[in-house]
């Protein structure tokens, strides 16, 4: 059974990879796993049939059969349980692996959207320049820790797992505001996971669907 | 082996719920796994000891034999994993239910969070009046589709789960604002939630470390 998954018809970004179903197309090209994609427009995802899907009018989501999945780290973790390549066999790690993907969601994305957030939408406010500092703080304290947890190594915990597919997920996010480059070795974590091939197919398919190549879009 | 969870030595709310351990030792109270609690200070908190087991020095930890878990998320869905009575067998309420465990951390949470934070920390500055009715805003719509999206229904998909669990978790640390009981339905949630016997556990033994009763707490 193909799984058929939510993405932009529209997107703010225009496939530069900041919409979260990258981080699903990335899952689904990791573990070799074929799948379709139905575009949904911003008014089309706020209507009764997308909202039956997904509670909070959003993408990404994951069909498969009787199936269907919202919230990126769930369809993340459900690709990851049943096909190879994404949690390590050894019980041990594969929690950890998991802990990691919950601590990218629960932890490091919320500071980092915090921040682009307001960098986005309240930078006309007078009281921007005052406020900003504070966001920066949360958000350096806990790239701060993840810097120094990650050190030399090449990934989270051993083998690249749905750890790092998600954690590198988060990070990508906020590369274009320039804040990664303070800690050379997320920026080279970083660059580990876009340089896998995997992680092009995903980028690539989903640029694709507004540069009009056609691959994956319909 | 007994698992042991790390709680704070000196909470906030002296045990009134809002620390995240409580999660756990709820989840923990539903399977009937009896555990340990290591009570920490703050300023231990951020010593490398603690950040070997916790990268962003926080609270709770997992330990069980060499695994050491941190991310109340990745926690209670370990525990849900190898104890029966949170998560269905049935495989897609199961995936379902982690759905919603995702959806209660990664979508819920950080309005609700970013919100109750300004209400904290931000109350004094000059910004604060201009600033919370957006705040307000965010947190309102994502509760209304939460509420829509339960409707009437006891739990949010049949049998309690874990993704009950964590939402009401997460819902419950935003009763003390008010918020909730703008949604009649998800206060009768969360209520049903608190009534349950292993929540009552689970609140009484994080309370009973500050009252001095002495219940888990050494």
């Amino acid at each position: 059974m193909t799984p058929t998954i939510t993405a932009f018809e529209s997107s703010p970004d225009r496939g530069r990879g900041l919409a979260r179903d990258l981080r699903v197309r990335w899952a689904l090209e990791e573990v070799g796993l074929a799948y379709q994609v139905r575009l949904i427009s911003f008014s089309a995802m706020k209507e009764p049939a997308h909202r039956a899907q997904h509670p909070f009018g959003q993408i990404p989501t994951y069909e498969e059969g009787g199936l269907v999945l919202f919230e990126s780290g769930a369809i993340v973790l459900h690709i990851a349980e049943h096909h190879a390549g994404l949690l390590p066999d050894e019980p041990l790690a594969r929690a950890r692996a998991i802990t990691w993907m919950f601590a990218a969601l629960n932890t490091v994305e919320p500071p980092l959207v915090e921040r682009g957030m307001a960098m986005l939408l309240e930078r006309d406010q007078p009281w921007y320049a005052q406020r900003q500092p504070l966001l920066d703080e949360r958000a350096h304290k806990m790239l701060g820790q993840l810097s120094t947890r990650l050190g030399t190594a090449e990934w989270l915990d051993g083998q690249f797992s749905a750890g790092d597919l998600m954690m590198i997920g988060v990070l990508f996010r906020s590369k274009p505001s320039g804040i990664l480059d303070e800690y050379p070795n997320l920026a080279a974590y970083v660059a580990r996971g876009e340089a896998r091939p995997a992680f092009k197919r995903a980028f690539d398919a989903q640029l694709a669907v507004f540069t009009g190549s056609g691959a994956n879009a319909w």
